[in-house]
């Protein structure tokens, strides 16, 4: 069981994913996570893996191609990843999607390496499906909502709930985390509400003007509904 | 015109292009480049750019996405690798062919940003093409030479000097490199006589057990070569 | 409960997948299938669909790009396979995978446009994920042994009867077929003793100097196989 | 030198595209031809080649893959659209572009097969590397046009004159064509007198709702600026 809630930052392509921007958004990280009670997990571009881990200890890599090692040009390894210094990756992402038995397959490897996976997922089924091959995190994104600033939290409440129902029926141990146009606290707060262990987001933090501020809104707003939900624990 | 031959060592994805193995090539690159007449360029994989560019100056990053920036997870965009301090590009390669707007649209973007672009070739006709974007380099591969060892200096001198005649009808200025197949200094030594300006290697100094040894007599041939080549300049 | 077993060839892109060569794999297809109680399904490449299914009753498509109707030169939607003559479609195969999203969006497509869905799985947990979607069929298909000649029959049986056994729990009304390295009557005859619904064969028939006996002969294997297995019924 | 304007119908994947819909686009492209001095070229999706090419002559066949023969499942191969009955294949389209040296390689297959082909370009540049390949036909489209209805010939003439400049410096015996956006007979008329040797054209004709009177008003307009170009001939 997880001890606190979850908030992944996806920093996409997005211009401010790289160089000085980037290593902003991980001193923001750093400072928010030691005062909140929230985990926040970034996940950097394969370039920026090394200079973000150096300086932020929660630093998961984007999806690698699943091409392996060997004779490839312009194409990054799962071993790559865990050599930069990632100590997860967030695989399956409806903008690399990639068959199941390869999902399969890394999920296989990242284990063996010691990095933790979390695989996204679009539908109920899919999860369910994932669920099956024993990820560390499954987050539950209905594509057509993603950079929209419409929350799935609160447009499609029931993709969430069904998904953890769904989920929990294969292997009730797997945390599941809400994604999908989650823009500020109130949307977090009530995904965990709904049950779910976090959030993911990328636009909401990573083109805003003051990442900073939003990262401890969200990070806020998930320690207090938490905090909520599980006041016995 | 180029005043040293280049010697391009491109990583790939293999099991040595990453983590202590890639630093230790920066290093021997280093070493060797300091004693012999040879421009040594390094093309590391994505997440390796910044940790080997600041050890290594003449680093260069291995093909982006040609996605761009924005909402894309999982991809390196040019400018990523601008922001991981990378020289230039090296882009077009069999392994990751690109089409040819995009080539353009690439090498252009790269200028503009100040980088230097290699871009690969397999066939005299596609070297004339390449020609007409302007490139910083032209790297004539035939990929069925590409990791047999079998080089195309010896196999298919036609290829290199055919490719050469075809770059400078359209712009004489374009050094022409020479790859696939290359194996020892002998390799590297005709290559030059043949009218190439350098280089492009991957299997023979990566998958070496001492690649600071190759990359001393590939570096060493290429200089001698040239000297003899060019002994009034 | 099917009938009859089957016996599913895929012509893939070989040289005899089209033209004249196709059209006589269809007659051989009429013929055996008259005369030996097993269906014989043929999925040729899509610009062959029309043709053969003019000839051939049980003609299937093979996939579909996942990109639907729209702006999109060059590729082919699951509605042009219907309004070719199809009955039915072959996906996931090893050599087109397509995400699980996706494969759950086709057999729900497939099924309003009345189409049959032969799914095919790599790994028992693959399969057990696929069931989940309720496809008509799935194909268990070892990758490392396609095209070789050693069938999945007698190298890895465990790999069809833990298929079975992975898709009865979701499922247990979904035919399982067997393919990779089907290549004689023994093979075939194996993969229905080992619970196999039939198998799914490509160059064992499609390069065969006389595939109509080569058809004749799995045909008969498979009758013959089935009738031993289910004597009552 | 063609003795009449081109008018080349890209069915793409529309909803129009197969089927009843097509067929019956197939006759109106008969009808028209016999008689409007305009040659209508129709590129129906794979799935119709063969339909399509059995009632009109001038059937093309939009983009194969790129992988050849062999043991490729869902792909199509040059030689199936050979087989199929097609004339001639469209490549390189914006939406299928492909790499410049598998290009080189396809326009030097069809011509092997007795295809013509008819080349995409988005830029002059493209349009020029392009005629080193040797095409039959060249057509200029700037993507960012296409399916706007906003037409070449009149929000951007100066890049077919500045392609038709460019190709003609290397091969002046190609033809160039003018596509995106083009929707009447206006922009095909105009495209003409910009010299251009007819239009590319997609959702104009499959997107309307009489696509025999669309097929009619564009030809004729060609049909018409090309006898007043060339009054002498």
């Amino acid at each position: 069981m997880i001890r606190k809630p979850l908030l992944v930052v996806n920093f996409k392509a997005y211009p401010t994913s790289h160089g000085q921007k980037a290593l902003e958004m991980a001193k923001a990280a750093f400072h928010v996570s030691n005062q909140v009670e929230t985990e926040i997990i970034l996940v950097p571009p394969h370039t920026e893996i090394y200079r973000i881990s150096q300086v932020y200890s929660q630093t998961y890599g984007q999806p690698p191609d699943i091409s392996g090692q060997g004779a490839y040009t312009g194409r990054v390894s799962l071993e790559m990843i865990v050599s930069a210094g990632a100590k997860g990756v967030l695989i399956n992402h409806s903008e690399k999607k990639i068959p199941y038995n390869m999902l399969v397959q890394m999920i296989s490897n990242a284990k063996r390496y010691g990095l933790k996976t979390i695989v996204c997922a679009e539908t109920p089924v899919e999860a369910k499906a994932i669920a099956l091959a024993e990820p560390d995190y499954i987050a539950i994104e209905p594509p057509e909502l993603i950079g929209t600033g419409i929350p799935v939290s609160k447009a499609k409440p029931e993709i969430i709930t069904q998904s953890i129902d769904a989920v929990s029926k294969i292997n009730p141990s797997i945390p599941v985390l809400a994604g999908a146009g989650i823009t500020n606290g109130d949307d977090a707060y009530t995904a965990i509400q709904l049950g779910a262990a976090g959030v993911l987001v990328a636009s909401a933090v990573m083109k805003h003007k003051e990442p900073q501020s939003k990262l401890n809104e969200l990070a806020t707003a998930l320690s207090s509904s938490w905090a909520k939900k599980t006041p016995i624990q």
